[in-house]
């Protein structure tokens, strides 16, 4: 059974600030807990229901588990049902990223809504990307809406957040900026590799990024809608890139 | 002001069942309210804030129109935060769709989620598909976060629910059918036109309607990621059978 205090240090983890005061952060539902497990994240303590415990007993025993009944998970989860389990992570440090000159990384500006930020990341895994550099107004990686929504994929992506303009300002690589005018990415010709910058979800790209895109791109419309959400456009701008590689 | 009795009728708008009742539906937010405006749904009552109003009096005149307070927009507003407004709309009758043999048509299967059908439906609009055939398990298209979702191109957008097993039997046309393992997009001939049919969130297409699918295809994958959310699928697959027609 979990006392008080250890379901009150849990519930704080939904708060960003007590993420970044304590550096761990919570990944729910069986799926997800199996793929932290097999993945290089360190896990400081994963609850389960009996259930659960007994499903998948192998992968859980080779780390700290303690069961719990159903109505502690419940007190503990961020989900509205749960009836798997909880894990506690321990973050990993915001290190630089190397970008290597045969890959295509993608960059996020602002990219404010948390779910956004988890089916890209989800996406990303998909096409095959494995380094992601945020802004710093970019949403937190750690946040339970963005763990939630990259259905298990945050565990094979490199994210970094920094200043978006000095890190452009030492690239050397294409930077492929998505605009609602630019080169239509069904005729165009996609570099072998490069950077893929996604603006905000309302203001578009900053400004101040312009002067580093070498190419701006845009998806086609076949009617007068005014866009697309931001997640949708990564998803097809990726398509159009790797399908051109081929 | 709003008496009790129209903040509860409006409120009861929230409920499938009062909105199959009365026979209306909700739309929030200036921009949605303002294609609905310049669309052929009919509009029972608009309710805006003096700020909206004085904003869009052209368009709002046309209407049936009451200004309320901000704190009587809260109290029918199915939004966290709303300050513009709200309008209440006639629904359409499901009316059965023809479908013509020169042009893409959307079916989907059993999408449950309300968020991803409204994301379909503005992906729809995007790429110039006017028609969508829903089975009778999915979503209700004038659930709010359907109408939220859409941005607006509800208001472009025909759709008509049925059982999908009488519906394609009629059907002369390609179905194409997406599934995990199919013929790759990326390199698959897409017919001219067609029916694009994408499956339920959890369980895919159900098998019943598998014997009218002409092609399987799929979206490859460039790693061990099990699945593409449905509304991204929808918009990866119609990306690519548009690109494939020019």
């Amino acid at each position: 059974m979990l006392n008080k205090n250890q379901i009150k240090f849990i519930k704080s983890l939904q708060l960003k600030k007590y993420r970044k005061e304590s550096g761990f952060f919570v990944v729910e539902g069986y799926k997800s807990i199996l793929e932290v497990i097999n993945s290089d994240f360190q896990i400081e303590q994963i609850y389960v229901t009996r259930e659960m415990y007994q499903k998948f007993k192998k992968e859980l025993d080779k780390n700290k588990v303690e069961i719990i009944s159903k109505s502690d998970l419940e007190k503990i989860s961020n989900f509205q049902s749960s009836d798997s389990g909880l894990a506690i992570v321990k973050q990993k440090e915001n290190k630089i990223l190397e970008i290597k000159e045969d890959k295509i990384v993608l960059a996020l500006d602002d990219i404010n809504d948390p779910g956004n930020l988890g089916t890209i990341i989800r996406l990303a895994d998909w096409y095959g990307i494995k380094k992601i550099i945020c802004s710093k107004e970019t949403a937190e990686f750690y946040n339970n809406k963005v763990i939630n929504a990259s259905m298990g994929s945050f565990t094979r992506i490199e994210i970094y957040y920094t200043d978006l303009v000095e890190f452009f300002a030492k690239q050397k690589i294409p930077l492929l900026g998505a605009f609602m005018q630019g080169e239509n990415v069904h005729t165009f010709k996609f570099p072998k590799s490069g950077i893929l910058l996604m603006g905000n979800e309302a203001g578009g790209i900053n400004k101040n990024l312009e002067k580093f895109i070498t190419e701006k791109i845009s998806i086609p419309s076949f009617s007068k809608t005014e866009s697309l959400n931001v997640a949708m456009a990564t998803g097809i701008i990726l398509d159009n890139w790797k399908r051109s590689l081929n």
